[in-house]
């Protein structure tokens, strides 16, 4: 069986592992698609990011049995062509729970916790002790969406004592949640939100969910935090609401146009705290990726167990 | 009774709640001790921070049964006279708990997750994904001290995974610590410390008990946060191991001396981060403070239950 990874710079030590605990399998680690593409005629297993795939490169690949995609967004995979040829797909479906839930936590404490005053105030060697630092601890969480990412970020706000509520289109009972409500009632719970986190992808029924009367809704106090997709709500939705003081601060990880241009009034504005897409990056991304892999791989070879993530091509996720 | 409170600004609702509360008593609420001193002679309760009282105060308050010091520090007590007089006291420790956590996971989280950078990259509006967000999850910590602060710094260390390691002078088992060692073995311990947490108070025991091995002990790789006491360790130490590279980032609350004068070589050094000792302050101090009074009220007046943190006056804690 021969495995091709285009996935660049994966660590000696997760090669070497992989190597010694399957023998039955011929490794080839490439650096990106430019060198694998020369390799993809005889894989029976494809490791990939899931962006340098094109329906081309599947015909080549005449052996492909098992396409493993080490991200979780698969807009570019060519799902027509995988179907047709019956090939399996799995990604890393969750694999950005642990980085974004400290993104958020930890994003929540700055904001909450003057972190940019304090910073300024040892800039200038100013000793004092006027900021007050918010608790986040006893607050109240709404969180929009309720899968893997909101879980863990619920998981985490529960141990500050946080009580979580969450939106989701079924509105389903999820762990971690002290309550979960269909998105039909979005304006009865968010009159409740200390904080509103935000980790919905972009679908007909998210686009510009959130309108100029959502951020009414919500408490003057209130910290609205997205780091699911940009087009969730408008830019100038955002900037009245903060600027109107109808909510307090907005932490903002996407926006509609990315990068976010560097004239745009999102960067200046004192209540709006702005970084460039990075929730879900994590120096760990690529060693648990491959924890994942190497976990399928057991079952893929053993035919024990249960293969997990599997993607259905017929409908791209 | 009278019961007499030298608190500044308690706020109505607890006034109000207390004297609903307790019919039999007659509460006076005072607005520091410069009023309060008035009523002393009548007291049967005082509630105050405990720096205002002397001897001559405790003489004048002829009738004082118990003293409620809202603080846990009470080294400006006048012990002597309180013993002689079988006053009885008690304190808010444990009070700090909750903030102090809080201030030392958002501290080790801003550091790890390099917001001073993104901080800055956002003041140029510059859209930069290169800074690498460490994250805090699956490391180990080493908590120096094992009392109620870092029993609460640990639970929150659990729900993110970290590995608790305390260090004690008794090396005793308490609880969210994975493994607690006495202060002997210290050296043992240093050397696994992803992040170290000091919460010791001053004592002979701990008076610059952290020198220069100490720090070359750490992995390079080390945060050191200290939120105790700042006699802990001198700032020419901790200095040194930054600059030397010994350790990556050093946390101070606290200092030799405070405020920290402006021209002290901390405030400017790159990998040292200084806050004026606020770690324990919270807005809910003063309601906090009040919930554990109205507990023992309730059993100072029924002599039903445990009072809770009482102080022997011999000791003075």
């Amino acid at each position: 069986m021969k495995i091709v990874s285009a996935i660049k710079r994966v660590p000696d030590e997760i090669q070497l592992r992989l190597q010694t605990r399957f023998p039955e399998a011929a490794f080839i680690f490439c650096h990106g698609m430019g060198e694998a593409k020369y390799y993809l005629e005889e894989a029976d297993v494809f490791i990939t990011y899931g962006e340098d795939l094109d329906r081309e490169k599947i015909q080549s690949a005449k052996k492909l049995k098992w396409i493993m995609v080490l991200s979780a967004g698969m807009d570019l995979m060519p799902f027509d062509e995988i179907a047709k040829r019956d090939i399996l797909v799995t990604n890393v479906r969750g694999i950005h729970a642990q980085p974004m839930a400290e993104y958020a936590i930890s994003m929540l404490l700055q904001v909450s916790r003057k972190a940019k005053t304090l910073i300024q105030q040892e800039q200038k060697a100013e000793w004092s002790r006027r900021p007050v630092m918010n608790e986040i601890s006893g607050r109240t969480m709404v969180l929009l969406g309720t899968g893997a990412i909101q879980q863990e970020v619920a998981r985490l706000a529960k141990a500050f004592q946080i009580k979580t509520i969450g939106v989701s289109k079924s509105g389903k009972k999820k762990p971690h949640f002290d309550q979960t409500f269909p998105v039909q009632q979005l304006d009865l719970v968010l009159p409740l939100g200390d904080f509103v986190v935000a980790t919905l992808p972009s679908t007909p029924g998210t686009r510009y969910l959130l309108e100029e009367k959502h951020f009414k809704e919500m408490p003057k106090r209130a910290i609205f935090l997205n780091m699911g997709r940009g087009d969730l709500v408008s830019s100038e939705v955002i900037l009245n609401a903060v600027r109107q003081k109808e909510i307090s601060h907005a932490v903002l990880d996407v926006f509609e146009e990315e990068p976010l241009p560097e004239d745009h009034p999102l960067w200046r504005e004192e209540n709006v705290t702005v970084t460039p897409h990075l929730s879900g990056i994590s120096p760990h991304y690529v060693p648990r990726g491959f924890d994942l892999f190497e976990k399928n791989l057991s079952v893929f070879i053993s035919g024990d167990g249960e293969l997990r993530n599997i993607i259905d091509p017929k409908r791209g996720y």
